[in-house]
C-alpha cells in the first residue's frame, strides 16, 4: 500500500509555500499519497485574486530579493507550478478548510483550480491519522 | 486503542494558535488522545497576564482586521475557548516545557488553568514517538 | 530497532531553531535516530558567515531582549551548541537540501561542520516516511 503524507498548509507566505511544494513534489515522485489541508493563510494564498500578486515572506524579508534571484538562477518553478506538476505526476489532493473558506467569505470557484474540495478539519484529521508523514507548515 | 496526536506549540501568535486549536478540536471529537507541548511563545501565550491582550499575528499583519471580522461573522470561538471545549469533550493534555517556564521565570499558577503540568522535552518526545500524528506549530 | 525522528528545518530564526534543538537533544538522549533536513532559511542559518551574527526572531521581536536575558539566566546553550552536543551523544544526521544550496550558491564547506551532507528532497522523504515523529519547523 502506498505511503501517505498529510500536510496542514496554514501559511500563505511564498517562502514557506515553496519549501512545502518541494517536499510534496518529492513525495509524489516517490509514489506517496499526499493530502494538503489549507487553513487560514493557505486558503488566502490559493485565491485566484491573490496567487499571482502575493510576495509575502515569513522571515528575513530583507533578503527577499537575493532569494528571488537565486530561484531564477536555478530555474526553480514557482510553488504553484510545482504543485500542478506534482498533481499530474502522482496522487496529490488539495483540500480547503471549510472554516477558513467562511472566514474569507469565498467559494471553491474563487480558488485556483488545483484545489480539489472543501472539507472540515475532522475529515483531514482522519487522513492525517492514517499517514506516515505529517507536517504543519 | 485510541489514536494519538502530539503537537509542539512553539508559536504564541493568535492566527497560528487558532489553526492549531481547530485541529485539536477535531482530533478530540474523533476520540484521539492529544498532547500539546508548549515551548517558548506557547508558554508566553498561555500566561494569565498575556492571554487576553495578545493580538500578535505571525503573517500578513495588515490583514488582521479582515480576519478578525471574518472570525466574528462566523461566530468562531477564540483559540483558548476551543481548547477548553476540546478538553471537556475529549482527552486533551496541555504540558508546558520546563525550560520555557524558567526562561519566562513563571510558575504553573501563572498560566491559564487548562494547562495540566510542566514537563521536560524528553517526556514529550516519549508521547510524540507513540503518536500517529505529530505537528510543530 | 531505534525510533526515528525527521525534522524539516525550514526556519532560520534563532527562536525556532532553539525550540527545534531542544527537541533534538531530547530525542538523541532517548536514543532516537534523528534526521534534520535544512531547507531555505535553515541552510542560511548554518552558513559559517551567518551563524554567529544571526539574531532574527520569528515572532514578538519586541521581546527579544527579555528572552535573551532568560536564556542567559538559565545558562541555556545556544541552538548550535545544543545540536553539537546532541551529535556527540546520539545518532543525529544533518542534511542540507541540494536546491537550497544552489539558491544560496554555497558549497558544503561554506556551512558549519556539523552538517553531514547535501541530499535531495526525495532522499529526505524516504527518511521521513520511516520515522515515528515528523516536524516541519
Amino acid at each position: 500500500m502506498a505511503k501517505k503524507m498529510s500536510v496542514v498548509v496554514f501559511t500563505g507566505s511564498v517562502d514557506r509555500l515553496t519549501g512545502m511544494a518541494v517536499l510534496v513534489s518529492a513525495a509524489a515522485a516517490s509514489e506517496m499519497e499526499v493530502h494538503l489541508f489549507l487553513q487560514l493563510w493557505g486558503v488566502y494564498a490559493f485565491r485566484k485574486d491573490v496567487v499571482e500578486k502575493n510576495m509575502n515572506f515569513s522571515e528575513f524579508s530583507e533578503l527577499k530579493q537575493e532569494v528571488h534571484e537565486g530561484l531564477v538562477r536555478v530555474k526553480a518553478p514557482s510553488w504553484i507550478e510545482l504543485l500542478k506538476q506534482a498533481k499530474e505526476l502522482g496522487n496529490v489532493k488539495i483540500h480547503a478548510c471549510s472554516l477558513a473558506m467562511q472566514i474569507w467569505n469565498v467559494k471553491k470557484e474563487d480558488l485556483v483550480d488545483i484545489v480539489d474540495d472543501v472539507i472540515g478539519a475532522a475529515e483531514f484529521i482522519d487522513y492525517a491519522s492514517e499517514s506516515d508523514v505529517t507536517f504543519f507548515v
